[in-house]
């Protein structure tokens, strides 16, 4: 039997894990940076907190976990059943399909103990069961910072803020890209097509992927007009700086009072982070919609300059996301860090500082059992102050012992043999030089510090 | 509808987290320090990987998962199936029930990746269908580091290390009890009951909890006699010193070589650990069994002495761990942590640092919007210090920005009206002492230092 795991999940060997942290970690110290708290929630959770949530598509994606013990006790005639209603007698719960409804989830229920607004981050596995392809997994990390309750701007300044530094820490250079759901409903205001903002924004997202021209086809049949469509045209090919598009677009859209909202909440957002010194480009882009249905103030979206890859990063402002739990009026914005795809990104740049990577500074190999004795107290020390220490656990065979270090790139090794034990030293050995120098305790400590 | 979670699954809060962080956070320095390397596995494993790897009683705990899609298609007759050759038919994957048997899953799925010694460590949350009760949870985290690929009592030696290391740095005085299946084994074998060693073990390891007597019934019912049952006796009442105990036990199995090598094992421990100055007490306990029928060399387990809780730490060597994968004589020696009762016992003895629970450090708190302006280049600057500092997004009403201070243990506030920011400072609030200091940013960074 070869063993194996379930198609489009991953194990993630030491190399990995030592990204995967680094990635992690950098994250979570800027969000705390900026008042976020971490929580957590179960992996599973009721298939009726889970279920209606996610579309027809997504209850069909969810992974469904069978009853314990006899789950078939009360279900009779089998064959006359739906699916649909078999599974909701033989399972009741389900895995977490994303971060946001267990959130939402944890707001109402534990609304007592929290204290408005909330600043939560949450960065825990979610699981899909979407057919695996390359870059889409069953099992991935989502990595997810909101603030809820309050309607303030001034949190979306503080997640543009986070971004950029985030993405300063990691050495990428990215476009933050911004857009105002209100503003795309004031330009299907504008043309008289209010009803179809959500088939208008499904489009305009798409822009990037299909072009102009496909997505004026899809438009179409969506039974949006010619005329309707020539008067979108001009706003998607909006030109310049942000303020010379603002300007633009106030022109077009001075008679939506929701479009102008979303204006003047954009130029809100600009103008706090000019002050701030924001380091990467912020680019308002009008095509951005992001697919979902969702949000209703601010759209963010991060994407690496100098990288082929997709948004890195994604959120925005939505209204009522505790409302199908029993509690309205709390509205919420957010920001979803992206961890595989900025592994690559880090990976393709080759970014990874040498330190995040947790390696062993030090293996010694010794030629029998009174050389790892005399080791150990060598250890001790090193350990001490902080400094990654290994003995290789089994005397002789110093080309095991130096190729395990050499797998494990480890830089120096501290070979001791009776004349290394009776000068009272190491010879310690430079793995990527291959110079060896006799040295003391105090001598090799020092060389750490 | 009230929002609730499966039973036995919990939410972990900020400020849960916040002590889970530190409580993970502290093992895996540890761990590293040692060159042990994190690996992670799906949640979900094939169920041929699980099943038949935990007894028959640890099947019917798994959590399967019910295929995707139209999960009935080619199971007929329903009726006449026993449920588990239907579970069969309709469920493919479990949910992790350990971290041992995906580890092993691990190494031999991974074998010519891995340069062995493999040290790793792996902190993630594994699932059973346990009937949950006080401190039983059917989602909890195991934390877990093994050495496989090396018989060397060296990694017994380290392992015993790590666990003292790890508990001097929570503050916690724990005893390190020892023991040796060998010398177990080596006790069947003297008394003449060599087939009966698992009913011993088991046995024996009941004695803390019902006691003496009672242990001597269930041997009875197990069909040990009268005669060997006296023979244990002694053993059992075994007192002293660790070397006293071990001399007393040399005496007694000086003709089984399997019992004298475990003594020589456990000798071989203490020479070594006596060198390292382990700080919490390390003892010899013959009634160390951890019911585990799974254990072939060192058995550990950890006591905190100042709190009432059962073990916290747990481990020993085993042999052939990957033998049911297909890759035979790897033999390991590992170790937990009990998260949750750590957890527990640092509540109780409310040994929790202070500087761990990632508290904000100071609010500002803003009577307008010109003064959130005014703000946020002091936010920045604090911040660029790593000084955790937040905002109220919103200006205005005091008392509830305050009183979020207050809920959120932030022990300064700076409170900005006009009057402060004609002056160029803040009115800085020690939320501790009620006291009040007019302060510039300069004043303000330096007091963080």
């Amino acid at each position: 039997m070869k063993p194996s795991i379930p198609k489009g999940t991953r194990d993630f060997t030491p190399a990995e894990m030592a990204k995967r942290n680094y990635i992690f970690d950098t994250i979570k110290s800027v969000f705390r940076l900026y008042g976020f708290q971490q929580i957590e929630t179960p992996a599973m959770e009721n298939l009726s907190t889970l279920m209606g949530k996610y579309g027809e598509e997504g209850d069909k994606l969810l992974f469904k976990i069978l009853n314990s013990g006899n789950f078939m006790d009360g279900v009779d005639a089998v064959q006359t059943q739906s699916i649909a209603s078999l599974t909701k007698k033989i399972s009741e719960k389900g895995l977490r399909y994303d971060l946001t409804v267990p959130f939402a989830r944890f707001v109402v229920q534990h609304q007592n103990e929290i204290s408005f607004p909330f600043k939560r981050f949450q960065i825990q596995p979610v699981w899909r069961a979407d057919r695996p392809q390359k870059g889409r997994y069953r099992e991935f990390f989502q990595c997810d910072a909101d603030v809820v309750g309050s309607d303030s701007l001034l949190n979306e300044v503080e997640l543009v803020q986070i971004i950029d530094e985030v993405y300063r820490r990691f050495g990428i250079d990215v476009i933050i890209k911004i857009n105002n759901r209100k503003i795309l409903s004031g330009i299907s205001e504008i043309i008289g097509a209010e009803d179809k903002i959500v088939d208008i924004t499904v489009a305009i997202d798409k822009l990037d992927k299909i072009g102009i021209e496909n997505v004026t086809k899809e438009l179409q049949e969506k039974g949006i007009s010619a005329v309707q469509i020539a008067k979108l045209q001009p706003i998607l090919e909006l030109k310049g700086t942000n303020s010379e598009k603002l300007s633009q677009l106030k022109s077009v859209l001075t008679s939506s009072e929701i479009g102008m909202k979303g204006i003047e909440e954009l130029e809100t957002i600009f103008n706090f982070t000019q002050d701030l010194a924001i380091k990467n480009e912020m680019e308002l882009d009008l095509t951005l919609a992001r697919g979902l249905n969702y949000y209703t103030g601010a759209i963010f979206e991060v994407k690496a300059k100098n990288a082929e890859m997709g948004s890195i990063s994604g959120g925005g402002r939505y209204d009522n996301l505790t409302g199908v739990f029993g509690l309205k009026g709390i509205s919420g914005v957010g920001i979803s860090f992206g961890a595989d795809r900025i592994y690559d990104v880090l990976n393709q740049l080759n970014l990874y500082p040498a330190d995040s990577l947790n390696h062993t500074q030090i293996l010694f190999a010794c030629f029998g059992d009174d050389e790892i004795r005399y080791a150990l107290p060598w250890l001790k020390a090193l350990r001490e102050k902080g400094i990654i220490a290994e003995i290789y656990p089994e005397a002789g065979k110093m080309k095991k012992q130096l190729s395990y270090a050499d797998n494990k790139h480890i830089p120096f090794v501290a070979v001791i043999g009776s004349n290394e034990m009776e000068a009272n030293k190491v010879m310690l050995k430079n793995m990527n030089s291959g110079e060896q120098q006799l040295i003391d305790l105090q001598g090799l400590l020092n060389k750490f510090n």
